[in-house]
This record gives structure tokens, sequence and C-alpha cells, in this order.
């Protein structure tokens, strides 16, 4: 049996990251050849520009304050130097007159071990998409 | 160095039975245990209903001829039992009018090995979303 918690602790040290707006402690566990789909376009960010601690605090200026993002009891497969983990996530905010929102998204984790330490060589997050003709993404789905 | 072409098979011929139609060939490589995240919603389908052959065959029904999918030049890391494959997929279609259509989207696959035969325990597919407030699907994204 694989031990899943340094994953599961990766992945915390994460989301607490995002929680106080640490955009370099954000991308500290991304591998240097990390591949990121992420809920925004365009279809990948690869490498160093999935790195850019520059552009992760741009997008943490967007918000009036850090978003707050919880993985919700995620699946956590290992073998050897090779992890996987998925789950749905809840990013919750606060908007500068008080409101909160919520928006529950699905969240893929792909993780390689080298040298004892474990790093993120892919992600993908994203909501589906109404096929109701809207073309609308679907922001309000929850577990 | 791990064999990838046990893996790419398996995408190739799920591709291939998608181009013929054949809602049980792209169902047979799911195990039990599968959970799915489509370009649809809902956020999840799991198991028996991630496997439902005749929900396939109800989304095969709602195109005029089946669709072709190509998975281009994908990424596929293994360990041991346990494998991932994710890169961007071309969906096309040709419509009643004999229009062709193309969707790029991004795919994520994730595969165990019990008794020497591997299946698909996870599938993450998806589009991102305009974030310009019309939280529009990005359907027309080029690699």
């Amino acid at each position: 049996m694989d031990d899943k918690n340094p994953i599961l602790d990766l992945i915390a040290r994460r989301n607490a990251a995002v929680a106080r707006g640490d955009a370099e402690a954000i991308v500290a566990p991304l591998s240097e050849e990390v591949v990121a789909y992420t809920l925004a376009p365009p279809l990948a960010h690869s490498g160093a520009e999935a790195r850019d601690a520059k552009a992760v605090e741009a997008w943490l200026a967007t918000w009036h304050t850090p978003p707050r993002v919880e993985l919700r009891d995620p699946t956590v497969l290992i073998d050897g130097d090779l992890a996987v983990a998925f789950g749905f996530a809840a990013m919750r905010s606060t908007t500068a007159d008080g409101e909160e929102n919520v928006m529950w998204y699905r969240t893929t984790t792909v993780l390689r071990r080298r040298d004892g330490e474990w790093s993120i060589v892919h992600e993908h997050e994203s909501v589906p998409f109404l096929m109701d003709g809207s073309d609308k993404a679907a922001l309000d789905l929850e577990p």
C-alpha cells in the first residue's frame, strides 16, 4: 500500500498557498515540464509559462480576497513514482460587497517522484458545458 | 522504460470504436470503478452509469454520422501498473448538409493494469471557458 499522505499534503499546502495569496508557493510544486489544462483558455499552459509566479499574482489580483480552494475526498492512485489525484474542488470567494460565491469544478493532478520529492507534472481543471445550444459553462453544479 | 504501446493501442482502438459507432466497444475498456469527467454535465459519471452502452448509443444517435476522434501526440507516463495519457483531441463530425466541424479539447486518461490487462479508471475531458463575462465554452481553440 503506497502512502497517500505526501500527495494529500502537497495538495493541501498548495491550496493553503492560494488562500493566503502566495504566488511563489502556488507554483513551487510544479515540475519544469508541467502541462496545465486550466479553467480559462488557452487549451494548455506548459513549463515556464505555467510556473510564472507573476502571472499567478496577476490572477490573484483579480479577486477581492484570495479564493479558498477545497478538494473534497479525492481519489489518490500511486504506483512507484507516479501518482494521480482526482476529485471535485470548490473555489469559494468573497466579493467587495461581502457576497460569498462558490464554484465546483473537476480536478485531476498527476505527480512524479524524483530524488524522493513529488512534483506536479500535469494538471487538468474544468467544468462541463451545456449542450443545449447555449454552450455555457456549467458553473452552478454541486456534487 | 515502460512500454507505451498497449496504452496507445487501447486509446486508438477506442477511438476506432467511436468512428464506427460501436457503443459496446467504446465502454469495454472502462473499469468497473471508472470515474468519468465528460464534456457535458453532470460533474461526473461513475461506474455502471459511465459504462452504460445504451447511454453511449443515445449519444451516438445525436450525430448525423459517428464523430471521428483523434488524440494528437499524447504524453504517456507509466510506472508499474499505473499509467496516464494526456493531450489534445480533435472531434470531427459531418452534418446532414455535409458540413465538416471540428472541436479540439483536452483529455486526460488514467489506466490501471490488473492480471496483465489495462483498463481505464479515470477520464477527464474538457474545454476551457471564457472569463470575459460570457461564461461560454471555448469551442474554437486550436493547438
